[in-house]
């Protein structure tokens, strides 16, 4: 039975929301865990989110319900939905928040701006029954009045099936994937953590055992080589972070101020002979 | 049996002051389960806070105990008190931030700057008695020395009455309603929320069915009409928040950055013809 | 058993990393309690992160379990540790992080910059076994696949023998001892709490019944006299903070900021005839 509940939204702290969340949810099942993943993704969001997400998801126990509410379009027709996947639920908009899920479970590249046809693993829901929504629904705010109770009634052991109405495709964003062409590879940032750490989407063992033969480059910056910790490297550095993809880090500082990077910025890596 | 702490403070995050609460509770009680409303409220905000709860504290289960720690008073001879109504607890100073629940529960609006004579529905009691308090008491951090203590055992079971001495007013700021006259409502912005959106005092419900012959003047701007949600709003826009109050909002954007407002600034309402 | 982990970290709440750690740890054991000390410490701040800690960690249940990753050296050569004290457990990486603890109990003040070795009511297990990490581990989160692991099984009940390899002594940095000199004491602050107030080094019963005869010396301002509460105070004010220190506080401002002071700044306590 799933017993943990974790919220990830765009809510920040300095109002109340969040712990509105908390407390409709133990309101529903009083024996939960709630667990935040994080209520700092900047407004609205959704790509960011879905990075952020994606970066924890997999930590969590099987029978996790994970709750994400960055919902820009709430209250219009996307649809809250419940995605379910072999060993974890998600409760959520259908606005592509849930994209990196899809593609980790997607055989191929998810295409960009379509709806995704779920693969055999995948099942989804639509929740289209007001039955275990909280009454009034409010337009503004369905993270309190959709998503908390239906995924306080999963904890409960309540089938998706029942909540809402199964679907088979979901909205998802195309997930840059990096190009490779005549010796260099050409990536983008995906995001930019609270150290100022610029993550990569290039794998970094695609970069391992090249030692100083490979260069990074970000704008007009180039590092050569990769080191194996934050405390080894000297000013910027680029390193195998602990997602498994490369990221670039100044010692010490805020490597994506100092570089003036963010979130989809192009990082290129030449390998030289 | 109240097994549900919340705290609602203006600790901040960047210390252990919240921490500090959570251990002293769990020292009395290692079973309750603690919640944080919300501990950004700005320093020695004491509407704030009265109102940040005010949104919050209804969402929980029964039996909930709502810890409040926004004490610019700390160690004077303001009262620290337990207030009970017939779902809740509530354990906070007695300074006003208590404001919005005792005028929910109070048939005619709350004088200015006065003690509230309670209600029937209503009981408070005063913490003189030091037997249940951390020793030593500090004067500069009652939260962690009287209101943890005391929320804590009161999660235990422990009856308020012998944990405090019933008395029968409590300090009150006067909640701001609405005044309408000639066709035009005169509220204002009671909270301005972390996405920048202004909540009023004005109940959306006044507005319902007037479609675009009603106009929001916030300072120098106009609004006609209400909109349904934020995405199908452009630019300024008002619509029914969630809490059931008329809100200001600026699509995808911060709205009282953009207008310069703040908390206790004048929303007009005008009903055209 | 130890069923309460407490985290304190320089992770921030814009990124996951916090639900991660706590995500690993309920995998592991679902039934244990966590409870955010602090994650703001600012990043790679070592002394800030031990002095946050050592304001909170007396404040939890016998055997719970102190998490702290402030974490510069990840993945070089600093040991990751468990410390044992009689009524609690440490499990940080060895890098002067457990400082104040270490202090507090020692007899004599700890000499800079050296190993300590550990009195008789201090244990310290040394995590050179990989058995009990995450695997793969990263070299930049340990955090989540060496500091959490470790801490969950714990909370177990494993004794800690069985997850490290005991060692004597422990990295410490020297904690500042104000020096008394001609009817002087000069002292530090240790710390600037996010209300903007300075907490010093100086026990405050050192100046009690002393009244005005006192005079506290922050830069070139002269606060005289000690106030009891904040409320009591005008401007500048010095009191007794909460953990027994002396504190300068500026009324419903932020004293650091008007006196452009940090942690690490003298400050002077005159003694008139």
């Amino acid at each position: 039975m799933g017993t943990i509940i974790t919220l990830t939204t765009d809510f920040g702290l300095a109002d109340a929301y969040a712990g509105v969340l908390k407390g409709v949810i133990l309101r529903i099942n009083p024996e939960v865990q709630i667990v935040d993943i994080c209520h700092s993704i900047k407004p609205q969001n959704v790509r960011e989110a879905a990075f952020v997400l994606s970066t924890a998801y997999q930590y969590f126990p099987t029978g996790t319900i994970h709750v994400v509410v960055v919902d820009p379009g709430v209250g219009t027709n996307r649809l809250p939905v419940i995605l379910k996947t072999p060993a974890m639920y998600f409760v959520a908009p259908d606005n592509g928040v849930l994209s990196y899920i899809l593609d980790s479970f997607s055989s191929q590249a998810v295409p960009s701006s379509e709806r995704v046809t779920l693969g055999p693993d995948l099942k989804a829901y639509a929740l289209i029954s007001r039955d275990y929504w909280l009454k009034p629904v409010s337009n503004t705010f369905h993270g309190r009045d959709i998503f908390a109770p239906i995924a306080a009634r999963l904890s409960l052991g309540m089938p998706a099936s029942s909540l809402g109405q199964k679907i088979d495709t979901l909205s998802a964003f195309s997930i840059p994937h990096p190009e490779e062409k005549d010796g260099v590879i050409r990536g983008q940032v995906l995001h930019v953590d609270s150290f100022g750490n610029l993550i990569t989407n290039i794998r970094s063992e695609r970069l391992s055992g090249k030692g100083q033969s490979v260069t990074i480059v970000v704008g007009e910056h180039r590092v050569r080589g990769l080191v194996r910790t934050y405390a080894e490297g000297e000013g910027l550095m680029a390193l195998a972070g602990s997602s498994g993809y490369l990221e670039v880090s100044l010692k010490n500082r805020d490597a994506a101020n100092f570089l003036r990077a963010q979130a989809g910025d192009e990082i290129k890596v030449e390998f030289a002979g």
